[in-house]
């Protein structure tokens, strides 16, 4: 469904830059594209010294723009998250071969000497995937037309993007017209669209939501990815405008059952799965008053077997809605209650 | 009490400018600043054609500085809230008399013609007090020493901020260490020092609030100016950080009982008085679980006496503390449940 918003929109496919990279944790962003996004990978493409492999082809920003590349993506972080200044050559290239820039890291890529200018001689855009559009409109509060499922959780950094596109990815995989919709950075790189709405005017925050997941046919759903916490002393404020302006109809509550207190913020407790539904349950309903709860997803990570599946019949019981971990369990179960 | 935190911080006293104004409606700005900052205020200085008159000194921006004037501060907000062309000379010669400009309307301050390099030579700053400071922390949620009571509400614009500006100068007249703290324009122009939280990037709105009542002597009160509501659909998200980065020990409800839906949001009803006081007290119970809700504030403008009297027993009684109107009420109860 075509529609004017405001909203980042990347142009695929990417060829992925991994730089001098040598530490498979400092390129999360390049496998989590090569993981959800494949089909937006064309290639990869590595300075002297660099080790990380992909498995994708090896390309020259030129190589790549003859193989149909549109962008070339930053999918390593840099110690310090800025971009040195010996990159510089190869990305003047990659412009000068007609390819978008696609950046995460803070360094803003008009800063980076001699790109803006190549970028504009080859009129080719400077993506830094973190900046909100400049046109957000305040959100209206009306409903909109499609479905919607919100991830939300007990804190921040716990499965709610894993969750979301795996999610999505098994919906599409039924045949059912689903999207995963990014709010966060590497959301959007995977996506191609999105908005980092922990990064637009507090103004804005709903706004921003309401653009990420616009009107959709009404058998469309939208698998909408979560950011920090209702429960968190910093970062409430997005996620409580994140939540209205995507005015779910079901939620899915995510949350770490080794975890007692939040990453960060050791004086503050992880909440109860029941106290998490009904505060987050109170909230959505503000936008729509249909939301419910239609899946708990646990991050199990490094639980042994028959431990993660007491924690997910726990949860089950608790909550009454079928639990899982998208890293161990079928998915069925969870898509057939958000489609009610 | 003294410490480094990032806020707007104005150079008082003022010379207010009043343009060449003759709507009294578009002078609310500098009528506030009169009516709860007289201290601050030095004289008013127009253009041909103005009208208005605060009652305050006739000064050339030259006269007001040296009668000790620090800052002129523009009272008035043209139509479209931009700075016309023709104020630029007297703005400019403002500051070459060594005045700052302080300013919340749209235009940037820095882009009238000629007065960024006026101020960068007569070595003053120029004050966009809706453009937060540029090293707002996160929020850390850790407990600060002092006392605070946050304004909240049932909708936008119904008085949070006169309400927390009578109670700070009740408390005062009564020899409490009491200080406004301001979230907005309007209110960072009276206080001298605040941050528009609605204006601060989406990760910092609880951390601005941290910032904008730090930590301060035992028996020390804050009395914080509330944004939004926790039951408006597009704001939510402000007023959520701002209560969780304000800690209060102490909530003011702040509710028009005429209005039955949010202004410019019709689909929205405002919300029973117990229903927002609930949602309010477990949202600041998250940073201060001592919190309790103190007061209730009704807007009573146009209701004849006898009706509104009516409303604020009803109030009364419905949430067990006192309740009264600024504008009509003595405050002495409310600051009696304020102390505890």
């Amino acid at each position: 469904m075509s529609q004017t918003f405001a909203r980042v929109e990347l142009h695929t496919p990417y060829l992925l830059f991994l730089g001098e990279e040598t530490n498979p944790l400092k390129a999360k962003t390049a496998f989590g594209l090569r993981d959800w996004a494949a089909e937006s990978c064309i290639g990869q493409t590595r300075l002297p010294g660099g080790t990380i492999d992909l498995g994708l082809p090896e390309m020259t920003p030129a190589a790549a723009a003859t193989a149909g590349a549109r962008s070339l993506l930053i999918g390593v972080t840099p110690v310090g998250g800025r971009i040195p200044a010996h990159w510089a050559p190869l990305l003047i290239a990659a412009v000068e071969a007609g390819l978008e820039i696609v950046s995460g890291l803070h360094t803003a890529l008009e800063s980076v000497p001699g790109l803006a200018l190549a970028a504009r001689r080859a009129g080719v855009r400077l993506m830094d995937v973190r900046r909100p559009p400049d046109d957000l409109p305040r959100a209206t509060g009306k409903r909109r037309s499609g479905k919607r499922v919100a991830m939300v959780g007990t804190d921040c950094a716990l499965g709610k993007k894993y969750t979301a596109l795996a999610l999505a990815r098994t919906m599409r995989g039924q045949g059912i017209d689903a999207d995963f919709r990014a709010t966060g950075q590497t959301g959007i790189m995977i996506a191609g669209a999105g908005i980092a709405v922990d990064a637009v005017i507090a103004d804005f925050i709903a706004g921003a939501a309401e653009c990420i997941s616009p009107a959709a046919a009404d058998d469309h759903w939208d698998l909408i990815e979560g950011q920090g916490s209702l429960f968190h002393p910093a970062y409430a404020g997005v996620t409580l405008g994140l939540l209205h302006g995507s005015q779910p109809d079901g939620l899915i509550l995510c949350h770490d059952p080794q975890r007692t207190h939040l990453v960060s913020w050791p004086d503050y407790a992880v909440p109860e799965l029941a106290v998490a539904r009904d505060l987050y349950l109170q909230a959505a309903r503000l936008t729509n008053p249909g939301a419910r709860l239609v899946g708990v997803s646990l991050n199990t990570f490094g639980m042994d077997e028959a431990v993660a599946q007491q924690a997910l019949a726990q949860a089950e019981r608790a909550l009454e809605v079928p639990a899982f971990d998208p890293m161990r369990s079928p998915l069925q179960r969870a898509v057939a209650a958000i489609l009610g």
